[in-house]
């Protein structure tokens, strides 16, 4: 936070900051998986664009993005964690204007322990989504998903509908039907040979990068299309990627059971592609944990 | 503050409380005019109607909020104040869930200098605005636009949009060419002696309310309808309504000048009825300055 390292309890930002009263911020999460970061630069390049998109200058470099997250991570001591950086629209610089230009933009990043966006034990037995029939996902030419971001409404009001039913999570879909992605992960049908996943009104996740690579490595066709909602659940496995947890297979979608309940070969298969690859030293940045760190 | 009043530079909330990070809060703005609340119980009755359409429960009834709002605002000393009360779905009791119904929602509220959405010298004179025709306005059954949230993306986008022409606001339509609301107004079209404002896809604004019963009061014909662009272009005059300024008249949009560039009658006749009434007893809810304050 503005330079320094706090316990996370005393992170805070002021309440009149748009990056609050107006939602306005962008961000990123890049995992840290045994002590290094995750393709760091690719996390960053998103962050920038991300950044672009919402016109903030933070004011930083991607080096010195680096170093303030090498330094917090290493001090932090974490090994797995689940590593935020930030970018604010900050209070205006003129009281009671509403130009967003005139605000001093800010950057502050926080970690905590790894979070799996589905719980390791219930994506090792198979989750359970709920594909909302009267929540839609906020269509890109609203707030644009590429640039990552904190407008959850719909996915909250989609969460409160799974889990009032006994779902895990929440799949929305867009004004025209098709599937879009969950709070924070992207899916993925697979019907035979062919993987699709949507590439409109969608992050676009770099775990959902590393799905499609790992994918093509494992000899599937993959599609980045639009997916009719009718596809994903006529499909053979239905599966989640997310920086949170990496690859979660799907047994259950509203009423429909895939495979007798049990995550389906090819889902299985990438899920263990994911963890090997965030050991692999081409994608991983060393956190220089002192001497003094566990 | 979790009960206490600080300076409003350390009013600050945690980094990753789901009021910011899920942008999952709800929130109301009374004014505070010469001394007084104004419409003091509408106001928390719509943000007791938010809290309740978010299912939140920060555990205060209104007696308990009233009190809190009269004893931060005789602090502050401000007889012209923009009192904000905000309640944020908070932080997960558990790490990593999802749940949202696993958070402990809080209250907070925070006041400063009375705000005009748009400036008094530029709403005496007449505001321009820009109707964009790029972003539209968040739908309904992605965000409910009647629980007063801070979904701002799109009105941030389209303020950016607006700036960048030099207009002062920006005007959001829905996906079927209508209409919707900007930054912190509902707007309303005058044609004739009817005045139409939008009833879908927006915030049914205090203010909206009390220039529908002054409308009525001087005799217009009110209709609360679907309103589309091209009526608004054609109309005799527009105006905005906001707690913060009341009544602003349009004197242009995009490429179209109202009334030779100077506010119509109906406008400027509103806008000083507006002030008025807010001197009036029966909507003032008298602030309890101590002694010692100005």
């Amino acid at each position: 936070m503005q330079g320094d390292i706090v316990p996370i309890g005393e992170a805070r930002i002021g309440v009149t900051d748009w990056g609050l009263t107006h939602a306005d911020c962008v961000y990123d999460v890049v995992p840290v998986w045994n002590g290094a970061f995750f393709r760091l630069s690719d996390y960053l390049a998103r962050f920038e664009t991300s950044l672009s998109a919402a016109r903030m200058d933070v004011g930083m470099d991607r080096e010195s993005m680096v170093a303030a997250l090498q330094r917090m991570v290493a001090t932090s001591g974490l090994r797995r964690a689940y590593v935020a950086m930030v970018g604010a629209r900050g209070t205006p610089l003129i009281h009671g204007t509403r130009d967003p230009r005139a605000c001093a933009n800010h950057f502050y990043a926080w970690c905590v322990p790894y979070v799996h966006v589905i719980a390791p034990d219930i994506a090792e037995a198979g989750a359970s989504v709920w594909v909302s029939d009267t929540t839609r996902r906020i269509p890109e030419d609203s707030v644009n998903p590429r640039a990552k971001n904190y407008h959850w409404g719909d996915f909250t009001a989609g969460l409160f509908e799974a889990k009032d039913r006994g779902f895990e999570t929440v799949l929305l879909c867009d004004h025209s039907g098709h599937v879009t992605e969950g709070p924070g992960f992207n899916v993925f049908a697979l019907k035979e040979q062919t993987l699709v996943t949507p590439d409109r009104n969608v992050l676009h996740g770099i775990t959902r990068q590393t799905v499609i690579e790992m994918a093509q490595t494992a000899g599937l066709v993959v599609e980045e299309r639009a997916l009719r909602v009718e596809e994903v659940f006529d499909a053979d496995e239905v599966m989640l990627s997310s920086s949170g947890g990496g690859v979660s297979p799907v047994t259950r979608l509203n009423d429909r059971v895939f495979g007798n309940g049990a995550p389906g070969p090819v889902s299985k298969d990438l899920r263990a592609r994911y963890f090997e690859l965030m050991e692999e030293p081409a994608y991983r940045t060393e956190i220089l944990y002192g001497p003094a760190d566990p």
